[in-house]
């Protein structure tokens, strides 16, 4: 397919800190794991490109949604030193822009539908995973594809979603068919555009936190994106008691819309004691972590399943922080309890069943509490640097 | 507690066939593993009894509600011997009953409450176990209570519960209080009688089967009680499809209400084409054989698994049957499936699981299709052997 | 690399019998997924080609070691009517060999050494994966490649390694080199070349069958390699009591040297009552059905699990069969056992923790009962049709 | 039986610190769940005490064999201000000795043997569990008898086997009748008492660590018995290369001894290094904290998790200790690991499993370094106060 399109574009120096070292992984001037440590003066610009051809085992993706996501945000926003805020993978100029749905226009030879076994057609409405795992190392040979050796991510250290087109290789596209029959119209891609963080939080609970049984409690302290998503995929896994934990008041109001059954604000209630209370001493199966304050909320946590009659807990962290959890042994001891850490949405067959959780009926568009244009991406990645009140600003393409 | 109560009591002639030599467990003349090879000619008897005194680990309850159970049903019918339908543990002269629940009267010195962990105070709304588990055998100190090598059986070879009043160890206790929010009245106490058939089925798709993962697609065959309870309990663990394939269109429609979402009549369309077509051609992740016919429906269950796509499918095998089932050992190797049996309810925290499920809104009394007195549960005991449209009959006792 | 090699070639007649229809990913006159409907008149020839050149994700190996498999045998034997008796994915003529090692001679320029996660320097000692996962396709991105969609297959569709040289795609390779410590010379190849049908055997009883806690009870039913292989990894598991059932006495004796504590002789002895009698009438944990005849010993296995003490016995069928198990549900159920199948030995981790249990010492090459020449294979292959009594005949390549 | 014997008692008197609180299951002046907050001047006699009479579950247990556990020594041991030091469930005065082996003289009319599932015969050798969960209680009742809300524990609040006869439920004991082929003499219940101990690190590692697939490697960090232990456990579950971190010389060697390939000294070597050069840079699958100093190895641990390539560690944290682990969340996102807390041996198999060991010769009587008298015993628990070189100090009684 000929033509131009516009991509929003993330442009950064690359001006390395004077302790960086190059590690085996990164690439002179151009790409780093370590994005913080090198990238300084971001700068969100609406480029021109030529819409990219396809290779043999891609796609190319015409984009209907996408979704701005924290990580964009940090990586266009720096520190008084003009270093980007975003510590991981990065790979400047990239357009940005991971979490989205379109429909397919073109296929390589060797490009393969997942959903019917078969070549594409074209016009296959679906959407993607953000994490290019590379299908040879020995993590992915193993079955864990989060933790590729080799990754490469959508909308990072490769061109993403905030444009008309997209290339995208066929291993990681998801169909968004079954979606066709509870959403009308774009909603369907806005739906799909959902699929990606929510998978995040589908990962976290029920991969990483080994799932529940049904009439478990849970607790999830932090109402973001994925905490919020936390709340509805452990409500519809069948959780009696779905807690969220988030002082913001939009946030908590989101999460009791999305799937909680109570929040509490742990600015002005003890979290401890409104735990106990709301869970009659029980405690609680499964707690996440999804604050980035570890060192503030853990011996909270530590002291809900301490005091509670719940054995088993597990803890898991999702939210990354450099702080150090102070962890008591005895704890985890007494009350058979566990912390797991949890990162990605691939793999383990996350994304087709997030999408089958949605084609019954688990609604995440509400997270959705603005729509603009592809244009208006830049200023309200700018915006999010500040207000907290919305959920998720999502990009409409035409 | 003085007094005298009455009780539904099945009486029967010990009269063991030819074949039949006392086993291990079996006592001459009183109590026997194998009951059809040996119990004679039973009859149903409202008996007057003195209300029973509890010993130290036990206490007594006065019974609220009690439904009647399949086992009841073939405890009391007769084949053209006269001998009994029932094959399992009984000893009688026995009151049946043992789908109950009531309020706690009285309490031995040494038992103790699981919900609060301390001695009843009296007045503690409760439901039991039927399965009163040694606690010192193998399988009981190993975990598997369900396996108990000393088991007793409510209703089978000790009292049950279709009387004014019952003594049960405090072991097998759990509480009701939960409910108290969403249930009104006597309401409290249907729901608690519900407890232990869908916990039967809780224990056969949760822990036996090994749960689901939100999104999954879920089989069940056989629209009894215990299929009904198993659509409940899936649709609250996240299952994004749950179809029930029952024939008598009474018992489609009933678990249509109690959580599945598409009912199949094997009888009049094909059920592998059907599953298939529904599923788009996935199949599904579980199936449960509840019908009691193995050999009929597994081959198609296999068809399904062979022909769908989806891989690791578990079928849960819950109905008794002495047909042989015509396993393909290929189907589960190419398709990585597994067959496993489930029995029984207690243990691994299946009981209060359920009750929380209930508390969360799972309302399980939607299965009762008709409410009966104490005087009125022999004859229909009677009625329904030949009676399949109702689903749950069960006897409030003032 | 320039130059010339032979290769054991296997070619045969496409004639495809009356009822075969094309299936959806054979193609016509050149490979199926069912051999047997196809092929006729299968001969072994060795024939000469070029050294082939690897593409960019591929090594070239110079081929050290690679031993006759079951299936080499059944591609070149034939039936009443000339049609070959290996009934699965065949593409002829192609060069036979899937169970081997060598050395790395060629890399492309993205093929990495999973073992450094660097790229091939060349003289790696590697052994293969026999199955070449897509990695594309819905089972591969879901974490299970012996299920993948789109599989081809060394030595049986693709070329394979009774030759000097083969061509390999970097993501199945896995190092040899943690074996340099206890292995002198080709030994380290030979050991190399029984990595394959280990992980088989691995795969079927560690990662299907779900492991055993140590201390547990095992029995293997069919002494052929993959059950003897069984053997070793269950002793190496903790295995407290290995037993093997198997009528030939030369392959019952390989079991005991390789693994086994004792060998029944199904045909000389009861089966289930030895099994009761050596482990104290407790039965087992595990049973491996290996022999091909799972209708004959499947009522066996049933009645130990049904006698013995055991709960939660596995059934893992590994062997292939068209025959049906006759399955009592109720052994299922009232033991907590439960059937599963097993097929190939990719992903989860199992080559290299083979290779990890051969470097601590589990010595496979026991099973090595000759070594032949490039040359002697064609014949060698013939004779294994009537003889039993070799367990595995390898060819060294100079 | 009538008679007398003698008893080594642990006496010390009830004086509570300014800040103790009796608790909900604690007995004021008999019992507590916090000794070091209450027993002051602890000492040890020998005292004379009527044999005891088994009730109608218990059996009388001719005691044969009892090691000195650290839990001994800290009971006898105390501080500046004459405390105990050891903080857990304690009743004085009470018979110590809690890992111990003897013979069945008399049983009680409902104490079964679950070798059997038959009455005590008397003459039975068996060990017995040190806790005495109730089976009635929530933990209990689902499964979890090492966190049983109503504990009593033999040693500690009931007499325990430092004396020649000794009264024990019969739902505790275990047959150790399948040693008698591999044990000679007393050496039987020399290996019989040292069950329990290897019964903590086999639920610490197998149980509780999940366990771990042949050929994986393991750190054990701490060589006090129960990490030389586990060293036994692990290298008989297949572990390719089993690491102790161990300063002492001589537990290091018996470490080596019992089942370890590879010892470090922290002390002289860096250990992350090390581990990271023994592993060739993979790690380990499973690390056991058994040190007691978990906030000076955690950040090692980490580190080796970090820097080494392995997915999927677990981290058992065994050993009690005050101070906090320093966890960053990163370590276990990146790496997808997990922290448990493991205690106790009750339950899950564990005890018959590690009976089942030892009979196939995996042999912990290396452990035993000197053999004393019941006289000796009070003498060589002070002597254990200071002397670190012994590992495990077994009376033997006549």
């Amino acid at each position: 397919m000929k033509g131009k399109m516009q991509g929003v574009t993330l442009v950064a120096d690359w001006d390395p800190k004077p302790d960086f070292m190059l590690g085996s992984k990164d690439i002179e001037s151009c790409q780093t794991y370590l994005g913080s440590l090198v990238w300084r003066k971001p700068r969100l610009e609406i480029r021109e490109y030529d819409i990219p051809t396809p290779g043999p085992n891609e796609i190319l993706l015409q984009v209907k949604a996408c979704g701005i996501c924290g990580s964009d945000v940090h990586m266009a926003q720096y520190d008084d030193d003009s270093y980007i805020y975003y510590p991981g993978l990065t790979g400047f100029p990239c357009i940005l822009g991971h979490e989205f749905s379109g429909i397919v226009v073109e296929a390589g030879k060797d490009a393969f539908d997942k959903h019917t076994n078969r070549p594409f057609k074209g016009g296959e409405r679906v959407t993607s995973e953000e994490m290019l795992w590379c299908g040879q190392c020995k993590p992915c040979a193993d079955g864990y594809p989060n933790h590729c050796e080799r990754l490469d991510e959508v909308g990072f250290n490769v061109n993403g979603a905030f444009a008309q087109y997209i290339i995208l290789p066929a291993r990681t596209l998801w169909s968004l068919e079954s979606l066709a029959d509870v959403y009308q119209g774009d909603d369907i891609f806005l739906a799909g555009s959902l699929v990606e963080p929510t998978s995040v939080a589908y990962n976290a609970v029920i991969e990483r936190g080994g799932g529940i049984h049904p009439g478990d409690r849970v607790v999830i302290l932090g109402g973001g994106p994925i905490g919020v998503a936390a709340c509805a995929v452990l409500k519809k896994a069948g959780a009696s008691q779905v807690i969220i934990s988030e002082p913001q008041e939009e946030r908590a109001k989101m999460a009791l819309k999305i799937g909680a059954d109570f929040a509490i604000n742990p600015l002005k209630e003890n979290f401890a004691d409104r735990v106990l209370e709301l869970t009659d001493g029980m405690g609680a199966n499964l707690f996440m972590e999804a604050t980035g304050l570890p060192e503030v909320v853990y011996p909270d946590i530590e002291r809900v399943i301490w005091e509670g009659r719940t054995l088993n807990s597990t803890i898991v962290v999702i939210a990354r922080a450099e702080a150090k959890m102070p962890v008591t042994g005895e704890v985890l001891q007494v009350r058979r309890a566990k912390i797991v850490g949890s990162q990605g949405h691939s793999g383990h067959g996350t994304f087709p069943r997030v999408i089958d959780c949605m084609a019954d009926g688990m609604d995440m568009t509400h997270m959705i509490t603005k729509k603009i244009s592809l244009e208006e991406v830049p200023a309200n990645i700018i915006e999010l640097q500040t207000n907290r009140k919305e959920c998720k600003i999502t990009c409409l393409i035409q």
